[in-house]
């Protein structure tokens, strides 16, 4: 299939069939999202150490670049709290927090990332997010939760907190604790628990007092801006400002500026593997959610186009003053349950967004900084879930291994160390799983033509056969256990006259298996055994036809362990009456025209 | 299974039952194998860029340590050719060939390689080796014996060559032209015809002459020696070491010293990878030798006893002054085929290797550079053999990659970057096989049981019904696979209203992967189509029960696909007369007790 226009641009898909319906439903979702947005885009710009502005402006542009590229109808880009705490880590690495410095290493962040997830998506290289397994994510997630919350706990109290570990953000805090400024923590705490009923009682409430579901749906999701409206409100009226509380303060009011990255080489390098981290996880979180909102009217998303849709959005953010985006959960959802049909509600929310940053900065100015600290806290305290560790623990040891490593190292050493140890754990667990797979002795299931572990089934076996089942394919890393596992189990066996080898699993033999086939089947003929196979898939089969190792072999490839058995064993396999076996043969391997 | 003494210690094992006739066979091979690996040994010394008494050393001590915790039979230990060039590599970065700290690197190497190698042992963590593939140390072992030719030429022809890459090692050759020692390159040339010549012409000149088999064999394998003494006769009866001829010089006289490994930190860390390298590919090579030999005599050899023992061959070799030793391809052969019964052989080897070194160092004070530089261009052009490109051109363009990827870095960067560029660039293509399954969808074969892909074969299929088969285990680097797979198959096919999912080859089904099932069930559900299994094999279906993934599944877990056929197209699958499905079906998920 030939990449169309329609197929880089999936803009020309939807927009052809745009109508009033559609536009009035994106209409609706875009006002929705844009007010939760507002004090959400401040909150984590301030995560990422960098200016509140430089929030709402990640979260224009670059919805439009992600509406004009991106395949999901409903997800929605801009800051995201795990992006911009990687953000943090990655740029405080190389510039002062506060600085101009640290304010274009963010945006040549947003640059890098767009840059590789644009390379990617050409290349089509989206399966390299494949390697964080799901519960590297999640551990990993859940462990950037905790650091975000311990760090703006100290905003939440008006200390200042900074590291980028859990152990030196506590340390930071109880340090910091002679230094609470008491107004800032009663605001703070208050929100906190205030957003904390918003979130489980505020929607029961409002139905009892009878309001409609959406109606419910709706004021809950606008318990943040109320809260940034009366906490504004508060310090305004009492100048609690005067009074020590930290407040947003000045905003420049204006579209977003034009800026450019840093080309600096030693800038580049520095960032280049945060970003593609960052480029990563912010691809892999933005892929789920989409896939997971496209499923429910299904539609469909491509996940390379993903990575050129979000490639073109970062580098959007770049280009205007922003930080590294992605897709985001919450506000994809919200965008969803709203009603927007296609990415045109995310053009509407960047125009509203674009309005906000026009007109009501100035109306922020006495926002405290606690009250956007308690959002993000309780933003992310929904992210948090240790459970991961539990449910693999019953599942499979490799994969809490893996996820345990992840969460440790990101809490101990920070976010780049654990995610990068989290991967390569579980690379490393799965070659070592693949190295030593399942080998069965198997025997014959008396009265069928079905051959099954001996150690599970009470099956027929003769002295003078050894037939092994290996449950994988065969390649470098197992072929040499392969070689041990016959040459112990034969050693010693006299009354051995032939070894099969059963190959229903095998999908694939390398060239160092083949290697390995050709030792096993030279040294059990130094023993005087005679080596088969049987039951080699087709495309198996081609290939060892093509290298002759069929000429050496020693024994017979047989199209079915029946058959093997027929012909080694005869005495336990009888003729069938319906010659089934030959049946299963000709199906295992293909003709080689195929 | 609790390891015994003589587990650990395998001269237990033999040493009860040693006889005379064992006796005299052992030291036949012995005086054999001493005669062959005295100008080896100050040959591979030489190439290490070490003092040439260091090889008599390291095939000293080493060969006993390794008699009493090897488990082969016949391995000889000693310098090798590879080994020795890695050692010149390593070494040569962190101190100056020909002074005293590159001699205590040298130690240092051995002992920390030794320590490797018990440490993995202890840990049975032999399986670190399969990693690299067979492939990747074809071509390893064939870039470096160029290499080694290569840097060997020089000395031949009397001129100075370095570098640690081919062309390096060429431009020295070609700048050093003009000083081409023309007596020298005389003599080394000559060596070389002549060794050529034994290698092909002698040994069926020989046979026409009358000798016997074995005693054309045994004068063949001393064609070195003769060379080594006809030219030093020469050099000393013409004094051609005034005419600038180079000659090996004073060489103590003595056992091998005591020496103590440096234990600098620094020297250590910049050792550490080298030494690992080394390890692994000197184990590598000595278990394929040492199970080679072994299965000719149907005996066994432990992969993780061979660690301790090349363990301790390593460290006794650090503590009397030698060098990183591994157990030899030519010699273990020569060993063997001399008629080695035991490990004795060895210790005889050393003790005549011993009395070589306290009686005959003087008698080689003349012997010329340029006949030991002529050895081991023999002895390396053996190991070279490009064929592997073509071999794996032909079966596997995978690891065709690997090989020539390995190759090209060994000979353009060096024998460290290129055996870790091979290993990884093998692991990587491995990873994105795996993490691309096939995937098959399959109908009914007329007339029988059986499924096969729609695309191979003309098969039965029901429009409301999908089957997939994947080729391959489920995991996290395939697990997003799968998804958009289903995902893309199933998009936009109104007709469809049940999926099955054929888990023949499926040998596992990590967390990834279940998170991706419950995903893909999800989401078909809400599509209004009902997801299914087949064919689980019992242990994953143990695990996916644990987890309670059976509950939630909108469909069923089908003991067969026909099983499945049946109750989703009753049209196409009729009842059978014998119950065969339900006996496939028993078969393939074992009893929960099991």
């Amino acid at each position: 299939m030939r990449p169309s226009f329609s197929h880089y641009l999936p803009i020309l898909d939807w927009g052809r069939s745009y109508d009033r319906r559609a536009l009035s439903n994106d209409l609706m979702a875009a006002l929705i999202v844009t007010i939760m947005l507002i004090p959400q885009s401040l909150a984590y710009a301030l995560l990422a150490g960098l200016p509140p502005e430089m929030g709402l402006y990640a979260s224009i542009a670059p919805i439009i670049a992600y509406a004009v590229f991106g395949s999901s109808r409903a997800l929605a880009v801009g800051p995201v709290a795990v992006v911009s705490l990687m953000t943090a880590a990655a740029i405080g690495n190389v510039a002062e927090a506060g600085t101009a410095g640290y304010i274009a290493a963010a945006i040549t962040l947003a640059f890098l990332s767009g840059a590789m997830l644009l390379v990617m998506g050409l290349f089509r290289l989206g399966f390299i997010a494949n390697f964080l397994s799901h519960p590297v994510i999640a551990g990993f997630i859940t462990a950037s939760g905790v650091l975000i919350a311990a760090s703006q706990l100290a905003g939440l109290l008006g200390i200042k907190a900074e590291g980028h570990t859990l152990i030196l953000l506590l340390v930071s805090l109880v340090q910091g604790l002679g230094q609470i400024n008491p107004i800032t923590a009663g605001i703070g705490l208050a929100v906190l628990a205030f957003l904390f009923w918003v979130r489980r009682g505020l929607k029961p409430a409002l139905r009892r007092l009878g309001a409609g579901p959406k109606l419910a749906e709706v004021l809950t999701k606008a318990g943040p801006v109320f809260a940034v409206v009366a906490s504004t409100a508060l310090v305004w009226g009492l100048r609690l400002d005067q009074s020590g509380v930290a407040v947003v303060g000045v905003v420049p009011q204006g579209l977003p500026p034009f800026s450019l990255p840093d080309f600096n080489l030693d800038l580049l390098r520095a960032l280049a593997l945060p970003a593609l981290l960052i480029s990563v996880i912010g691809f892999v979180e933005s892929v789920s959610v989409a896939q997971t909102l496209a499923a429910k009217k299904r539609q469909r998303i491509q996940p390379d186009q993903e990575l050129i849709g979000l490639g073109a959005a970062n580098i959007a953010a770049a280009f205007t003053g922003g930080f590294p985006v992605t897709g985001g959960f919450a506000r994809s959802v919200v965008n969803y349950d709203a009603g927007a049909e296609t990415p045109a509600a995310g053009a509407f929310t960047a125009i509203g967004l674009a309005l906000a940053a026009l007109a009501l900065t100035p109306l922020i100015f006495f926002l405290p900084k606690a009250t956007l600290a308690a959002t993000i806290i309780v933003a992310v305290l929904s992210l948090v879930d240790f459970s991961i560790l539990t449910k693999t623990w019953a599942y499979s040891k490799a994969d809490f291994a893996a996820v345990a490593a992840t969460i440790l190292l990101t809490l101990g050493a920070g976010v780049e160390v654990g995610v990068s140890a989290g991967v390569l754990l579980s690379i490393a667990l799965f070659l070592y799983k693949t190295s030593r797979p399942h080998v069965a002795e198997v025997g014959l299931l008396p009265g069928t033509q079905h051959f099954r572990n001996i150690l599970r089934y009470k099956v027929q076996t003769d002295p003078s056969l050894l037939t092994l089942r290996v449950d994988e394919s065969l390649y470098f890393a197992n072929s040499r256990f392969l070689e041990d596992y016959i040459h112990a189990r034969v050693t010693g066996d006299s009354a051995l006259q032939n070894v099969v080898l059963q190959c229903t699993a095998v999908n694939e033999i390398d060239m160092s298996a083949l290697e390995s086939l050709e030792a096993i089947n030279l040294r059990l003929h130094e023993m005087g055994i005679r080596f088969h196979l049987s039951e080699v898939k087709g495309p198996v089969m081609d290939r060892l036809k093509r290298v002759h190792f069929l000429d050496a072999l020693t024994g017979q490839v047989f199209l079915s362990q029946y058959e093997a058995m027929q012909a080694l064993a005869p005495d336990l396999a009888p003729e069938l009456a319906r010659d089934l076996a030959r049946d299963v043969a000709r199906d295992v391997a293909p003709p080689m025209t195929a």
